[in-house]
């Protein structure tokens, strides 16, 4: 069975974000299956990570910037602001999509896992997800 | 229910290459459900990235052979030629696999995105992806 | 059909690891549908990739550690270790979860494709998956 809806995440500025409750105040899960999130945009992304200390949310944009840094003179495509590119590549590095298994109705993340919206651009917008779940 | 084929790309040179509507040509979608394609490959790979300006495709290029560089003196696994190492390394960076919804008949993505082939390799040859429709 | 079930693999040193066998042990595969493998941890990940030359795990490593190297002082989120931040960024650089197709009865996997566990801290211990196999 697939049950379909979107949802609209509030707005985030740059930088990464747990949004695992965020998420699962907008769905009813059922009792074992898959969530599939899946999100409609090219310079935010989703990916799993630490759920606890808010300094690794910090050191991901940290890093990130440093593997793809911004204003270098070998990126083309400018036209739509210096964190745009870089945007992109990021966004590519984590994931569109995610899929975490649910059982007993529960997700069945491990204990330090959550759920981040990774957003890079530096104006904060409302992003949308589809969510697929399939039992 | 699963649908599933294989199917087979046509070559593509190494870079970047947007080949939502190759796929889309050689597919038909149920009114709902997710599109899984895998990439039987290790040195090519799939993302979903910007549609629309091909600088984007370029500056990917341009960013994964900076990210993951050539002819450096801590490869060992070096007699496939300068470019096999690094294709390993990019190809796990981005997607073996990638998840997309199927909403209204139609893949449901947001209107900047479409499906990129990552070819990795100087020798272009076609690639096969295993389509897997679940609805 | 939904078939669920949790395993833990053996422990395995820092590196990268090809788990195929490993995983193809303990799970029983359908005809046609798609096994969705998770990590239920925030510091090694999963990915495929080449399944033939030892030296291909060995450069993952060398790569990973430069990609995200340890002990720099722009780390926050210290308390764990030096290698856990950058075991954290190396997991979202990969994945939390890969998506494999069934045919036959099989994996199909390419004849160079093969799962990796990617164990990104110092001290080994055992890691904890989900295997979600739907047909």
């Amino acid at each position: 069975m697939i049950q379909q809806k979107e949802i609209v995440l509030s707005e985030h500025s740059r930088g990464f974000h747990l949004i695992t409750d965020e998420i699962l105040s907008q769905i009813d899960l059922p009792k074992a299956g898959i969530l599939n999130l899946f999100i409609k945009h090219t310079s935010a992304s989703l990916t799993i990570n630490e759920n606890f200390d808010s300094t690794v949310l910090d050191d991901f944009e940290t890093v990130f910037n440093l593997l793809v840094p911004e204003d270098m003179p070998y990126y083309t495509h400018t036209v739509e602001g210096s964190d745009d590119m870089p945007a992109h590549i990021k966004s590519s590095l984590t994931d569109s999509s995610i899929n975490i298994p649910i059982t007993d109705g529960k997700l069945n993340l491990g204990e330090w896992q959550g759920i981040y919206l990774c957003e890079f651009r530096n104006r904060a917008r409302s992003r949308k997800l589809v969510v697929t779940i399939y039992s």
